[in-house]
């Protein structure tokens, strides 16, 4: 309804017309600028409510009275609604909340960056691009997975792997971390190099990169899980270093960070992994807190794309969460379980691991899952900690509970109070610079391989929907995401967009020009699918089309 | 720590010095003086972020592209931790909640305003009235429920309901409206009148009362469910006669307002009935906010006490929440129980009422469960309505994660971002008016009996823990609430509140030595029990011992 919408835009106009900010007074002094000259935007993949209040109960140092205070509760400014495009109901996958962030445009679950149409849409990382700023996405799943897809690229389906990886030669970051290297075969990796990327596979060598543009591809697929490296802290030490090199622009940059375990481990329904991989961003984000105190030009926004697991702090009608259990923890139950198989006398080092000894009951089921191979031990273990830390879960899919909004540094009031994903993406895209006209951000190396605009898929029923594949979980019938109707909504977002404040008023209506120019620029061949055509019409680069990647067992993360 | 503490103060200075408040500019011009005149308090027991999402979910006009906001959304300002006293773990029950809301003190499960010494603490209600405000409120559970209770009165034990409900003579509160006959005899009832109440036990009659002071007590325990009677809107009616009446003092007042009802369906895993109580609580709120655009003098601040259930939008895997079917049913699922154990071709009135014609096998389910009696059927059905809706749950108890936090009015920034809940009860303490000097303002008629002051307690067993007692809630082991230390974190309390603003500075001296006054002050007789020797020396007012009181069917919400 229009009044909701009006509403949006009243608060907006009033917080920008305001010109004391919250969250700035926080951080320093009312120097800093109204409009900031860098955006770090970082997701906590699944980090519905329940993940940060927990963390606080985990992080409580038990020999103090107080509670102590986390990151989060630091910076938390408001709320934010993430239901998908009306196809995929109100439970959205990491795609289409990625989107949602990345573009401001709601569409389906499994959609990267592109719209119900399946037209590719701009993207904030896009966008400062062609703006002559400096971008940069660190993550601890592989870098062509879903969330950091939706900010550099576009396709239908986020199971494109290779397409994806494939389409990043196009997309002129500066700064890719995580891992991946499966999909990265040696010759794309070439491509990337003659593109003037340089490319490293070992952590270590990341201390010696001194510029822009740097490809690292750390591990297979994702990071490994930080409670069994907690020393690594890699999520910080890339974002440090992505902020090191980002900053060499002094026309800026946007970096997206992302958390991305901790939706993985949600999915596993696995409290004390998940904990460390909260530790793990929250790190981060304290690294990010600190560059904003020291650049006081530089916005820094939190949120989490979705809820996953329904994690519940306390469970069976009985008042108690036992963090303590889950601080002692000290590997992942994966890697316990493949211990413990591998060896004998496997109960010390069980009790080792977990921090506490087990009761002849719990050793008991232990032992019978145990013979029953390493899934079965890893799920008992899993469910031990929660007896024992008093754990609850509903799903091994996601919940559509709002997420919580952090913010910090100039125009971190602008997200105060309660929005929707989509307007998050509306409000950091209106703060961006202003476009330079005729200007050649991204003109291509000579040595680039072209890759010629084609339509996202010829095959509709390609587009796979959102499907956990836990351990536990019931497997359950996907919904339907076929596309639909969706362009009154995104005729709704450039209106909005446009109308959405005075100061930003010249910026944005270039913006919402650049928008519609890129929805109609046309370099496409025809299409035979009559449902592709207007689609095939309307893309312009970089979003090439493949069958879907074979599902892995990594690839169960939604 | 000390930091965290110095960080909350902080903040709020920074919001006190901030002239520009958001929440205020969102319901009118700059023309609303920065401290309030009245303030009402609305608490969603049970109102867990889950909650608001899925009440935006079940609000959803489905003939309609977009989702339309609710109240929760137009007014969202923050969040806050519900943690109880350390002797509690880390899971609130909504006595400690409440208590922590009414007066900043962390206290044990179970506790109404007095901390973990059992030592009353003065609560935002009878700070109030001291300062020649009016107080009330307005709830849909009984009047001497623990959230109100904790607002007006003192006692070890939530369960001593007949204590509590003989306590409320000695609040001179203006109103007082909700259920509750069951604890308030015919003799009781006329001491009440001898002190100039007005007791009425029919909801009609409430149109014909045009002053206080009021007490309304609409049936037995709990006010009906709101999805059983939809048209009554009590809560709404209840909430416009208290702000009607409570305007009348020219002092101003403060109203606690509880959706209590939100708690209970929670307890009981019953989601139709849950959102039916959610709406019931947001149109209250609603009255709230039109009265708040109308008087600018008055603020408002709505939470909840903790969240309830481990409700889950969407759950097992499957990435959809119907919500259709939850505005479908018309009965709550007792209801619908009842009326199909009293009719042999029951199954007509189920689909009537649940709104959907159940299937084959889900009619063999329900019949089976109907041949066991009502309350296997009533489960039976709630557990259809959840399967219907992917509605998911953890527990027939409460959780620990954070609530939500909404706010209108002068001074609502104060509310803005992350806060513990006892953080709420210092802001609006630091907002009441000075104390007036030598002021009798609570001067007792001729007529009243008085009431002796006595220890809350010879029996320290007989403080009961919270323990949910639902249908299907597994049995739990009582988690510890022995008394501990917390003179600490008093002293913290009032040192905090103290060094809060320098704007309300010399308000809050006065309230800290009152507060300092009415610890010490002693009126009691020697005491047997040396746990209670300190307890007993500083009881002052109208916390009278009294055995706990029978724990009946409907005595199960915590």
């Amino acid at each position: 309804m229009k009044f909701t919408r009006l509403y949006n835009l009243l608060c907006l106009s009033a917080a920008l017309v305001s010109g004391s900010l919250w969250a700035e007074n926080l951080l320093g002094p009312q120097t800093a600028p109204s409009r900031p000259k860098n955006i770090v935007i970082m997701v906590g993949d699944g980090m519905g409510p329940a993940y940060t209040s927990a963390y606080r109960y985990y992080q409580d140092n038990p020999s103090t009275q107080e509670i102590e205070q986390t990151v989060f509760d630091r910076l938390l400014v408001g709320n934010a609604s993430t239901y998908p495009a009306p196809v995929s109901g109100y439970v959205t996958d990491s795609a289409a909340a990625a989107t949602a962030l990345a573009t401001g445009v709601k569409t389906y679950n499994g959609a990267v960056s592109v719209d119900t149409n399946k037209r590719p849409v701009p993207t904030l990382l896009e966008l400062a691009k062609k703006r002559g700023m400096s971008t940069g996405v660190t993550v601890t799943s592989q870098i062509n997975h879903a969330t950091p897809a939706a900010f550099l690229s576009h396709n239908e389906s986020r199971r494109n792997y290779e397409a994806l990886a494939e389409s990043y030669l196009n997309t002129e970051a500066d700064v890719m971390l995580g891992g991946g290297q499966r999909y990265f075969s040696d010759k794309l990796i070439e491509q990337f190099e003659a593109k003037g990327y340089q490319v490293i596979k070992d952590a270590a060598l990341l201390d010696g990169v001194t510029q822009p543009k740097v490809m690292g591809l750390f591990a297979d697929v994702q990071l490994p899980w930080a409670i069994d490296e907690p020393e690594a802290r890699r999520l910080s030490t890339m974002t440090a270093k992505a902020l090191d090199l980002l900053s060499q622009n002094d026309q800026g940059f946007v970096l997206l960070v992302e958390g991305s375990l901790i939706d993985w481990a949600g999915h596993n329904n696995d409290i004390a992994t998940a904990m460390a991989e909260m530790h793990e961003f929250a790190g981060a984000i304290e690294v990010v807190e600190q560059y904003v105190r020291q650049h006081q030009d530089t916005l820094l926004v939190v949120t989490a794309d979705h809820n996953t697991g329904g994690l519940s702090i306390g469970t069976h009608g009985d008042y108690r969460w036992d963090s303590q259990v889950l601080r002692q923890v000290n590997a992942s139950p994966a890697r316990i379980a493949s211990q413990a198989l591998s060896e004998d006398e496997w109960q010390s080092g069980v009790s080792g691991a977990l921090g506490f000894t087990p009761s002849g009951e719990e050793f008991s089921a232990l032992d019978s899952a145990r013979m029953q191979g390493e899934k079965v031990l890893t799920s008992q273990l899993k469910k031990l900690i929660d007896q024992r830390s008093n754990t609850g879960w509903t799903t091994g899919g996601h919940t559509g509970v709002d997420v919580q909004v952090f913010a910090a540094g100039p125009a971190s009031s602008l997200f105060a109070g309660h929005q929707d994903n989509t307007d998050i993406a509306h409000k950091l895209i209106s703060l961006l610079p202003k476009p330079a006209k005729a200007k050649p951000a991204n003109a291509k190396p000579a040595n680039a391989k072209p890759v010629s605009a084609k339509p996202v898929s010829a095959k509709p029923a390609s587009v796979l929907p959102a499907e956990p594949e836990t351990i536990e979980s019931p497997k359950t019938e996907a919904p339907e995401t076929a596309p639909l109707e969706a362009e009154e909504k995104a005729e709704t977002t450039a209106q909005d967009i446009a109308a959405m404040n005075t100061s930003a008023q010249a910026d944005v209506e270039a913006q919402a020009a650049e928008l519609s120019e890129k929805m109609q620029s046309t370099a496409s061949e025809p299409d035979a699918e009559e449902a592709f055509r207007q689609a095939s019409d309307l893309l312009s680069e970089g979003a090439e089309s493949q069958s879907a990647a074979p599902v892995s067992e990594v690839d169960n993360q939604d």
